[in-house]
């Protein structure tokens, strides 16, 4: 267990950690990486913009730097992350554990908050969090709320993690997370799936589906998957990520994304 | 005095309307407007990204597009400004009522959110605004706190508004505006102006000296002159800003902003 980002940094540096960064340098921000080539980073700006609630960005790369200054002192971004994800044209093309020979000068990193950060602020609120009391992926949704377009990201739909609750913590829980703009937020969403287009609660598109009790209801918040599923649907030439729940892990505390 | 802001607008896109919205359509969100070629705008997308309490932006236009979508329904960005500056090189070069002639396909708009919204959310809250009280503008000032750069914007200083209260009520409303981080959030400093840079407290380098009251600290939120002197020190060849106080006004209410 690592106890600070750095420490975790330099572990996955030297490609000793390889594996997932969930549950390591509690209490440190951990974001979700898209690396695009310069000619798509206006785009994707524009369209974070338009969209901070599933786009939340937390650092965004100069063209070509690959070296953070603002979650993390130094952080690289071509080797910190223990495995990325390459799509060429929009479909996932290779498995890397670093891109020391994948890195471009045009290259744009952007960091987007995840929603590990908040969920500390759930269970220091003292909510149970399903996906945590079972140890799986939170459950996630593609819903018919659609997202605003930027450029050539366009007809993109949200996409939500959805966490249940008993109506009263639900409340509770959204007012935690509002707390949070810069980590998506307050729920999209509270209530029946079908009014906003989820058809099977109990399949969910990606992710591992978690128990609801009975009396609980499902409160849905938007999801850091949307940005990815943008830049899949526009397919650019090249787009880099992390492996899903292989994280960039910062220096700043989650508890500093709270207003 | 105009209700909504589509009445206003429709009676500035006339050109019935001249003068300064300061006061009108109570309630709706105000903003400032920045207008620049489309080789320009990723660059201060960028810095309003890194830039969030000093920039905060509220909606951005697609290249060569003027008509708003978001804080007002088909809002003319060319015509619903009661008055423009023009600056060329990052100096100002015209005063214009319209832009009819002056526009290009390649111009991105930008509106910023701007201090009526949290000042409203002060009086509600119950607090006096000594600016309004005095009916002055407030009164702002060049510190030494550096904005992050961004591509052709650098070296940037923040500048800031400052409103004096009673050191409790300058807890308030640091409480009060904490709520509103998507125009300018809570203070950046309460206190001696002498740690933020600023020497003689009674000459702001723009707006109005206000009457600070015995007993009473200075209370500074970062403020929209900051990305215009931005884009002044750039010297862009062409941008466009609202005239000081004759802003752009939306459909929605200033207490959307509010999280």
């Amino acid at each position: 267990m690592y106890k600070t980002g750095k420490d975790i940094r330099n572990a996955i540096r030297k490609e000793e950690w390889t594996s997932s960064t969930s549950g390591q340098a509690g209490g440190c921000v951990q974001a979700n990486l898209c690396i695009l080539p310069g000619d798509w980073a206006y785009d994707f700006l524009l369209f974070a913009q338009r969209n901070p609630k599933p786009c939340p960005l937390v650092e965004v790369g100069d063209r070509g730097e690959y070296l953070t200054k603002q979650i993390a002192d130094g952080g690289d971004i071509r080797t910190d992350i223990p495995r990325y994800y390459i799509y060429k044209d929009g479909v996932k093309s290779e498995e890397v554990l670093n891109l020391k020979d994948l890195w471009q000068d045009d290259f744009v990193y952007f960091l987007l908050g995840c929603s590990f950060s908040f969920e500390q602020a759930l269970l220091s609120a003292g909510l149970e969090v399903r996906n945590i009391t079972e140890g799986r992926n939170v459950p996630m949704y593609i819903t018919n709320i659609m997202c605003r377009d930027a450029g050539r990201f366009v007809n993109v739909p949200m996409v939500v993690s959805m966490r249940p609750f008993t109506p009263e913590n639900a409340r509770k829980a959204a007012e935690v997370t509002r707390f949070y703009p810069a980590v998506h937020g307050s729920p999209v969403h509270i209530g029946d799936p079908a009014e906003i287009g989820i058809k099977d609660i109990s399949t969910p598109d990606f992710g591992d589906p978690v128990t609801i009790k009975e009396g609980e209801v499902p409160a849905f918040w938007a999801c850091g998957v949307t940005p990815q599923m943008a830049v899949m649907m526009a397919r650019p030439p090249l787009m880099i990520s992390h492996a899903p729940g292989h994280m960039f892990v910062g220096d700043i505390q989650d508890r500093e994304f709270g207003i």
